[in-house]
């Protein structure tokens, strides 16, 4: 963390993303004497960790091509601002190679896994692949990308219905058709081949078998400099719209301590494989019978990495930005004990049963009284605020700690009650939703969680 | 917990006491589904938590021995809302023997140990003969009350010079007097016995030889009704300004694994002797030389309970409600590990140096933006709240949690950087004296910090 000079070896930080997590990371950068650059476009002059921040820089409209990913844009702001590291939040260019490239190459530090690996995991055939040969068990599907739609009529003759044709440079829920029957295979593969050509100028589609009523169970952990590794428990984040989690706990309701060691053991794997550095995350389906299978990379902190701070007691941003300026992992593997339970609610700006987004100003902002009594809030609101509608509309993170799962869902609930947020609709009534049903109380729930719920309706 | 019907065997609580405390149990109760009965002298009308409960009963004028003191009007108030249990919260009545019998007469549960427990301890000499007799260190002193000033000469001739004269009916910092040299002998016991008489209606006062540079360590068990025993770690409550803690945290930076277990030790050995029941904290002195004796049982809970709470994720109200209602211990003491540290800074509306209570309206208040964040604050504030003169003027306390001492000291500092208060006064410049003093930081320090840092200025 030090300089020979006894000087931090960051010593001012670049915070090249927008909302809470820039917050949250400015907390972080206090604590270890570190200056903080933010940015901002024009639709977020008003944000209030502008001013928690020692330094802030406009990128010019609100249109997140011309701002939050304007990769020349935001060198610039590093050099001008002599930010010696960046760190990418989550979603933006958190995972751009391009732009993890660009501020390497300016000789400044990556607060994430080195390029070359975000290069890799660019191409989700290329993690199918890298998991396949250390071991960890990947769904039937293809390795390559599909060469044409024959490929995929011969992939369903031995495999069946239903399976997922998924963009090779996809991923995080985005570039996903399920195929359920002969007819479908030729337009799925078109229009997402059409899909992934203009979103990312590349239209490779690859196969993956479709688990039923799965779980998505994930691994958070850390790799420093030194071939040091360790995992910080799993996540639960099988409640999702879309695709998209909107609640996550710490430890899972369905994963034994056996389980955990496996899912350990198929993360490190994986990470010494890709020669994976900084903090990550593996992402696995749990199927019915309780098997558990490689799905993506998370090359990045992750929104719901709070619940692993309150049950480990580990400072995760914190970490990584240690990690970042060479340090050593100070805790091992035997050290870390889930303790207790933490469940998170993503508040969200949106109809809480159509989720289009509600864009608007806060007009009221009253938060749970117990905030802070076994409670944390990430958010980056205030009275007055305007949620533009340009970004994800995500408001804030509502986490709460309980000895029991029991207890923290109860928690959870009587925050999100007591938590009012006035002019803008929120998918707080949603969440209670969630947290009161008996299925999702006794654990019993997979990622169709929140369709079958509102179909129910 | 429950009875066979499945109801809760407490339905509804008597909170008979004001101030944050009270926001506290009564978040406790919502978890447990017990109805809450909060009360308040004229005084307290604007409490916010008065809200909070599910009703709220008017006790009489501000002057405590007609309001928060009065165990009549209590006790009707515990009839009229038919609660079927009371907690005493601390302070008042929290332990007087003649509430918890009228409690207990009354055919109400009292939440905190056995009433004949309470009478045994008002005693100071009771309790160092209990500890005498199962092989807890006291201090040489006297375990019965000093009949004469001869009595006293005899003591100074065999230990010497400083020794204290206490009231065996004093307590919690009150009726203490230091005599260092012959002459002082005379006039210390007499006032000290008019003292005690006008106070207590009992001017006895026992002999303790004077510890120099010592340090509060105190440990919180918990004891349910079927002989189990758990202790929740030690605290280190040295930082006081006039026998009244200021600055407390755990686990303390000067207790060994080794001490832990000794402590602990004499903890269950003492609190079995007693027949005790519930929480409590027993009080040792821990001297330069690294020798504990003990001091006094606290029959109630603590003001500083939130930082074992943090360290070892066990809620003590919610166990204590749970005691009370016959349910046995569900933690044993192998699973309690104390993890990271945490530190609480309590906020007194008073003059930093000169300690003179500064009532008045809260005009602006700002709390801390990273409450919630490894941070909690109890208190029992909003703006516009006028602060009465005739309480204690404790306003907040504020606890930080972090994964070494050294971050949650820094943690607590800038959170007390950014809590403003205004329209009062408040001791925050202290505690940020405090906390950034080396000494503190260094963990060298022991009961005369305090008093030393201001001779100092």
């Amino acid at each position: 963390m030090r300089h020979k000079d006894g000087g931090n070896v960051i010593k001012k930080l670049l915070i090249a993303n927008r909302g809470e997590i820039v917050a949250r990371i400015i907390r972080a950068c206090r604590e270890l004497d570190i200056k903080t650059v933010a940015v901002y476009s024009d639709a977020d002059q008003s944000a209030p960790y502008l001013k928690d921040a020692d330094e802030a820089y406009n990128l010019g409209p609100a249109n997140p091509v011309k701002s939050y990913l304007n990769i020349e844009k935001l060198i610039d702001v590093l050099k001008i601002s002599r930010a010696d590291a960046v760190h990418p939040g989550y979603g933006f260019l958190a995972e751009s190679y391009a732009f993890a490239q660009a501020v390497v190459s300016s000789g400044a530090i990556w607060v994430g896994p080195p390029p070359e690996v975000l290069k890799a995991i660019e191409s989700k055939c290329y993690c199918r692949r890298i998991a396949d040969s250390v071991g960890v068990p990947v769904l039937p599907g293809t390795n390559e990308p599909v060469r044409d739609a024959n490929e995929i009529f011969q992939f369903a003759a031995k495999y069946g219905y239903p399976f997922l044709l998924k963009l090779d440079k996809g991923g995080g829920g985005k570039g996903i058709e399920s195929v359920n029957s002969e007819e479908k295979i030729k337009g799925a593969f078109e229009r997402l081949s059409r899909i992934g050509y203009m979103a990312f100028g590349n239209g490779d589609c690859y196969i993956e078998k479709q688990v039923m009523m799965p779980r998505h169970i994930e691994v958070q952990f850390l790799a420093d400099h030194f071939g040091n590794y360790v995992c910080l428990g799993e996540r639960e984040c099988s409640i999702q719209r879309r695709y998209q989690k909107i609640i996550e706990e710490s430890p899972s309701p369905v994963i034994t301590e056996e389980d955990r060691q496996t899912l350990y053991n198929y993360t490190i794997k994986l990470a010494k494989a890709m020669g994976y550095r900084n903090a990550g995350t593996i992402e696995f389906l749990r199927s019915e019978d309780g098997s558990f299978y490689f799905m993506e990379v998370n090359a990045r902190l992750q929104v719901e990495h709070p619940v692993t701070e309150l049950v480990t007691g580990v400072d995760i941003v914190k970490s990584q930005l240690k990690i970042a300026s060479g340090e050593k992992l100070n805790v091992e593997q035997e050290e870390i004990n889930l303790r207790g339970h933490a469940i998170e609610a993503r508040v969200y700006a949106e109809d809480p049963l159509s989720f289009v987004p509600s864009p608007g100003k806060i007009e009221k902002l009253i938060f749970p009284s117990a905030n802070g009594h076994f409670l944390r809030i990430d958010h980056a609101l205030e009275e007055g605020l305007s949620i533009p509608p340009y970004y994800d509309p995500m408001l804030a993170k509502v986490i709460a700690w309980g000895s029991t799962r029991e207890e923290a869902i109860r928690r959870l609930r009587e925050a999100l009650a007591g938590f009012h947020i006035g002019g803008v609709k929120t998918i707080i009534p949603l969440n209670l939703m969630v947290l009161e049903n008996n299925s999702f109380v006794s654990g019993q729930f997979y990622t169709g969680f929140i369709r079958e719920l509102l179909a129910a309706k």
